[in-house]
């Protein structure tokens, strides 16, 4: 199960007038998340779109569990890990620490997607590269 | 169940490189289809904070499956219900349509917060108002 | 001077801890309001950027000045002009009113961009298409 | 002039359909720069906020010109300095420098805000306390 950490720091934007982060803005900062994840196993998601023909690794289905507040100024850690890789598909975990405890729980589906090679426009599921289900666990 | 109904139209800034909706923008845009919902029952969501000295309420739980992505200029209808009202806490549904097919269905648990009696800066879960639970069902 | 208005509502989300929008949001507004500009004048941006092997038209120089901040729930009208258009880059101004008094006048100039007929990956500004120059004017 | 520099990626969601950030993005940076160079100077905004009972510094102008565009997965460093300071409002300057060379270059004038003593729900200009003019420059 490769795991990557990283750490943030909760922006004034970040956040909403009761002066707690704006929800969505975790969804952002997750994507990044996955992003980074593949990044520290070797995949920089810019050069895997170029080389497997893919367009990107977009959402299918995404659950958070809020159970902490996060605040302008807070400094928080982001562990990341993915769970399950199939053909197509691939489950991911994150983990939002602030001070140590459990703040969010974020699971997430994403789905291998690339150009149709009969209509240009048509985006469809594709199976995962080998060289990536290999980097990733 | 109280339900409302909104269009809205994905805009150049909501998408990505893969030209679809960045997904966080969705939740974006579902925190507001709530907002609207209280809206449309009588209850404006800045009007009930002062009145009911509550911050908002913060989401605890959410869920969104994504089925059919959406792209720059897309007009998509969201339908918001209510599913159900506890004492400080309520469910919401959000189904978002792209040319009357669903394309992504989103639920939500939020929880009624306020501040502390005791301590200004502590935010606590309180009962939501009769009055409030009588609008919205 | 090709002119449009359109209307909208505060977000929960635009706003920031001191309970005014976060002025970026202003400017993913106006973003949208010149794309809304091209489309009242018969140009759908997504349409044009197929028809004329466009990408875009991207920033090269806003500047926006705020005179009344906006709250949660308020409505603000935008009313966007074209002021003027050269061979590959044209001007745009917008003013945000709200309750009918001038809050942001902000201006833009932006530059027409396609590929590069010789590096698929470089991008460069090419001339505004003579069609919808008239359109625009 | 004091000046603080500090780098960040731009992320997946930070771009738009045409590969590039989406322009609003930059102003959140720039936003969270600016809190960034207070930072370094000794003053955390959240904690600044409460001691001088501030709500904040909200933008009254702002301007940028962008040269070279940015895409996802870049590094960039931003260098913010401020530049004046007058009885209640302050000029930055930020320059986005991509591979050393200076991409965007914004300036922004913000004002200190506070409540006004007589209406707690009216936001007025304030004198920037000593302590603070003396610690920025």
């Amino acid at each position: 199960m490769f795991t990557n950490k990283r750490s943030l720091t909760i922006e004034w934007g970040d956040c909403d007038p009761a002066g707690i982060v704006f929800y969505p803005r975790y969804f952002a900062f997750f994507d990044a998340s996955t992003a980074h994840l593949f990044k520290a196993a070797g995949l920089k998601k810019s050069d895997i779109l170029k080389k497997y023909n893919a367009i990107g690794f977009p959402m299918v289905d995404t659950r958070a569990k809020f159970k902490i507040p996060s605040s302008y100024g807070d400094e928080v850690d982001i562990e990341t890990s993915i769970v399950d890789i199939r053909n197509s598909s691939f489950d991911i975990i994150h983990r939002l620490y602030k001070q140590g405890k459990l703040a969010i729980e974020c699971t997430e589906t994403r789905v291998w997607v690339g150009k149709d090679d009969n209509d240009d426009e048509k985006l469809i599921a594709k199976k995962i590269p080998d060289e990536v289900v290999a980097l990733l666990t």
